[in-house]
């Protein structure tokens, strides 16, 4: 009855383009946005074994041994969704309705793999002034939210807006107001096949949200939540049963 | 399958307390807060069969026969839950089981028959410092939501903020945002046996949020959403039923 | 206030492949499964406008002019899920995001626009051995429900059984079990962008499912449902507005 | 980051009536449904500290200084619910609201504690006649489910079956057949405050239900999953903050 006998196996993606190419963004994050989330979720989860990978490597560092070692991978894309290959896209899907958890993050709503998952077009609105965001917890006995305060205090970042088009959450944990008046729901649930997926909003990458301190508790808290109880193997398969395979052999019990 | 062959029957419930003690507030409620919303919902359900009642009726008015003659409750108090009957509300339960639809409105939170709906706390964070209210849809296609703006403005309202103490909402129709900061989740769907249970958090005594057109929309379309499709008779009850109790006689066919 | 000025627009779509290539299908549903459904909807509605359409018309049937005529789409496939023309899938995702009703039914589990609204495998157990199907109701006053007996009895059909590799429903109206000792998630409601979906698995072909009073009133009950509000648009759409972009010209008042 | 510094303190409370007066139960359970649900728990989560208690207690065994040191309670009643003292069922109430994990079993649908979290009736059928059960799981990657095959099959138990008249889950984890063709939702999650709540059907007197392994599971999952992720203190209360109370001293930094 033990959970993960091995120690939580963590992969952050990131585009990296915009660190790659936008020298005021690269200031901000030296070591890329998924260098500062690997940092933050070391901090936090020391025992974790956690790698990175971007779209510049080989597969986009999603090769198939990667995924399978992997119990959580985290999302940052944004200007290059569409140089995402998709037999890659269709790999991680494929891992995720295995058991894989998913942890999206902010314009990762447009994210191909994101879409494919939600069935929808996860639009909305945005206007990227700098706005103070207040992320409120609305269900504060959920894992992700243990020892976050609400309201969670950014102090810049882009305004995210509803109407978000995506599927109604199994739940809400997070809810942010903007200093615009808009609102939107900031870090939601999903369960897709026998993965976990969890989306939060927070994180341009003009804005150094990512060495925020309650920011990285959220996320180290959201990759234990979405870690699978057990290794991911295949994804749910029809079956065609003959009438009582379930029946146990007389000779086995399952009493004690 | 006809819905409704009679007339939609409302009946408005408000403690008026306020409005009987207070001249400002009679001010903006010359007819009392029920007056106003009953003259909203007549507007807008022309058709409609609609009553009112108040704490200081007897029985509130809300006797065995005017609940039997009523499809959906509105109910908004405040400083008075305490001296609602006991036994009234343990009535109004039993209808909501049975199916009547019930909105419960602002302060109506605290109320009894919401709490025991509930089966929470139904705390809440407030201000009343007339704060300007953003009433956004989080969920356009619902009925509650047609032909509502988004945002819903509200120039001047009390504040409601997280943590608001429910059950997990059956449907999130709308967030609020106030000129503070806080988010409310401000619109909420719950069903409770037979009935359906709409929350609506806009509604401070001291503004005239119930003559804003767009919330007598919301009040209307609530009350068509929670209408029950057949008059409501009794709450599920406990059976004891033979095996094959649902096996059809051979001689009805039900295969035309 | 008015819900559907106009009539109720319905299309009902099947592959048609059975009928016609199996006689023994063909004498089930002489008029093919959508002319069965198609019968049955008018009966129950009769006010409805409904329409058919097959695999084998030119583009499907599902022509922009059609789709943007229907508010609500039936779906049934089974043999030929893999030559409905992508083009076709993809205009039909994007009616129902902008609101078109879909319902889905049973071996439509795994046509292209379940899979591609659901972002799971849609996998299942089967067995086709003329067991008996029981369809519990577990939502009772929910619209879908209204008037259906619990349990309604089909006396022979194709077992489909759980695990059902879908999202978390927004609601489950029926649980289905089986002589054999199954369960099933048999009608499940689901919100995709403005759009309504509802899954209702009984339907094999070899069984006169669809020529059976309740499950003809749980579609007509479901279509009902599943209608948008208003007549659909386009999906919702990014937007970057300006700040305080929602506030009111002052000369325009919400207030009455 | 810990979970859980102190061992998972976990309370089994049984009425124990059965077993203190009808010789045949006291045959299958010698120790008291307490007892054997207490060893069961003891083989699977050998650090927790498990202490049971029962309605001849003084104050049930559940006074302030128990539940204070209980991290979650589980629930056995059926003959005697109306003898649980209110004053009893009201601290539970508020433990539970503020993080206290419950587990209810079975006939404790209709206990006071049970229908007062869920506002309905709880109502079912029901019929005695050992019948097979088949538990199947419809949410396989929850903790609860972990390791439990689908179906758990139970040779003889009661037949509970719907309509269950509970609020909407906020998951659903198992749904049972049972030989006579019934189903029921049999292992369903709710959220009341910041205690999470689970309802397992399976386990009547007459049966020894509570010594089978994977029944034996699915409670020791459940008491892990239910646990509170720190130390429950008071249900939500009230708060009637200044404007701009969550800003942060400018002093502290919340950046790294």
């Amino acid at each position: 009855m033990t959970h993960a006998p091995h120690a939580l196996r963590i992969t952050v993606w990131n585009e990296n383009v915009h660190e790659s190419t936008q020298p005021q963004i690269a200031a901000i994050y030296p070591t890329g946005i998924h260098g500062a989330i690997a940092e933050g979720l070391g901090q936090l989860l020391p025992t974790a074994q956690i790698r990175t990978a971007t779209l510049a490597d080989p597969e986009h560092g999603l090769d198939e041994a990667t995924l399978a070692d992997t119990d959580v991978l985290l999302w940052w894309g944004h200007m290059a969704h569409d140089q995402v290959d998709d037999a890659v896209v269709a790999r991680v899907h494929e891992r995720v309705l295995a058991g894989m958890g998913l942890i999206v993050l902010h314009s990762g709503h447009f994210s191909k793999i994101f879409r494919m998952l939600m069935g929808t077009t996860c639009s909305l609105l945005w206007r990227n002034e700098a706005e103070r965001e207040l992320v409120w917890g609305v269900s504060p006995s959920h894992p992700i939210a243990e020892g976050i305060p609400s309201p969670l205090i950014i102090d810049h970042q882009e305004m995210y807006g509803e109407y978000f088009d995506v599927p109604e959450p199994d739940g809400v944990v997070f809810i942010s107001s903007f200093a615009g008046g808009e609102v939107f729901r900031s870090g939601i649930t999903y369960r897709r096949g026998l993965g976990k997926v969890f989306y939060f909003s927070p994180g341009d990458q003009e804005y150094p949200v990512y060495h925020q301190a309650e920011v990285r508790r959220v996320l180290a808290n959201a990759a234990r939540w979405a870690a699978p109880g057990e290794t991911p193997q295949r994804p749910p398969e029809v079956g065609n049963p003959a009438r009582d395979w379930f029946v146990r052999d007389e000779r086995e019990g399952a009493v004690e």
